[in-house]
């Protein structure tokens, strides 16, 4: 019996730091039929909030440690100011959007992170275990389309910040055993590229054993490296298509050719 | 047929500003076995928080005037800080709870209100109609206990502020063809008092035809007008129970024999 087609699709910080090219998304997004998981990030909007409440950002390889302070601050600016915007956009466009942390029904249950060299603070790491997959379920067998903030929590009633191409690639790994998945990481260039300054040296396709040379090598670096990572754990672990585009694509990666770069085992 | 009992249950700011008080009361709360939808107020945080970011608060006739940034700001602390800490909270005590605002699966479609001597702002104004019961039962009967925010939208991709108590009252109103609703406004004090320096003065229950002479004679006042105006409205437009009591007495007010101010037609 073949399973039915679910697209989860991660937005990052620089689309949704866009108010037109987020407009333009969501719109695009509020017209697909097809069951979806939107996953988004933080953008900007939390360190210029913070930087008014005198909490300054400090990130160790592209994620944030998280004190006291900053957790509260990422869990108003995430789960409440760009979550509800989005929801409350998709809405407008009539899509059944529900805004979600991984508080929610308990959807993404995580460990803090334990203290090594660095110490995150209150960060999150999810598994795909730690995914409630009968409660998503339910959320998309009611019509709903989940829109998760990059927030879980521990269980002993810590919200924690967590990576979100993590939370996406977890869902899906999770989700693949009852949906054909196809995860979307949607960003602001046309996929991982070969040359970071050449927005047309774009590699078609990676296969996840050549991961480790392209980071070795510098072609994937910073920011890139957790997405690429998250993306090759996802194939590894069952996810049937994993690709790394341009937000601006979404309808021809929501389509069967899929443009960008394609994640292969 | 009798309906099956749902209990509606409304904090204030002064229960949320106590995080012990706040922390029993959700435990008591997570022991409860009948379906219940929380509604939460907002509490001295966002004030606190505005401060920090220079937003100062207006208030007309206790409640607040909504600019843009004001917006914003409750968006955030509302729907993230606060509706999550809670959620969070409850899921320590393996209490199945769901944060919402009203955009979130179009929970509740609200009104901007007007503007007539006062511009509030993106204040929403609800009604009954515009809460969508058939979303609200679908979560509950998934086992879900929904945590509302005091947050709708307006269908055209706005969250505006709502007064919590409306809302309390406007779900509780709609869901009364369906359940057999007890509504249930939890704050500091034991009910409704005849002397505001006296908490043994409880008025131990209130037509709602007197409303009008003991808001004439100043016995209610200030943000305890609209809290009694929407209980009297619960009563005349169909709740079975609505009560006015102390947060600590959430056990007997979920009980057969609620203490506090009854409201009665």
């Amino acid at each position: 019996m073949s399973l039915s087609p679910l697209h989860i699709i991660k937005i990052g910080g620089q689309v949704i730091d866009n108010q037109e090219a987020l407009d333009a998304f969501l719109k695009e997004l509020s017209a697909v039929q097809q069951p979806w998981i939107l996953v988004h990030g933080g953008g900007k909007i939390a360190t210029q909030i913070g930087n008014k409440m005198s909490i300054t950002a400090e990130y160790h390889e592209g994620r944030r440690i998280t004190d006291s302070n900053t957790r509260d601050l990422v869990t108003m600016v995430y789960g409440g100011l760009v979550n509800k915007k989005i929801v409350a956009k998709l809405q407008e466009f009539q899509c059944p959007a529900i805004g979600l942390t991984g508080a929610d029904a308990n959807i993404l249950k995580s460990s803090r992170r334990p203290v090594a060299k660095i110490d995150f603070g209150f960060v999150g790491d999810l598994t795909p275990a730690g995914v409630n997959i009968n409660m998503l379920q339910v959320l998309l067998q009611s019509g709903l389309r989940p829109v998760m903030a990059p927030l879980t929590h521990d269980g002993n009633g810590e919200i924690l910040n967590t990576n979100a191409d993590t939370i996406a690639s977890a869902i899906a790994i999770a989700l693949s055993s009852i949906f054909h998945v196809r995860l979307i990481y949607c960003f602001e260039k046309k996929g991982v590229l070969r040359n970071i300054n050449d927005n047309n040296s774009v590699i078609s396709s990676i296969k996840c054993s050549a991961v480790p040379d392209l980071i070795r090598d510098n072609v994937i670096a910073d920011g890139m490296i957790p997405k690429i990572r998250n993306a090759a754990d996802a194939i590894t672990f069952g996810v049937a298509e994993v690709v790394i585009g341009d937000a601006a694509n979404l309808s021809l990666n929501l389509s069967s050719n899929a443009v960008g770069t394609l994640i292969i085992s």
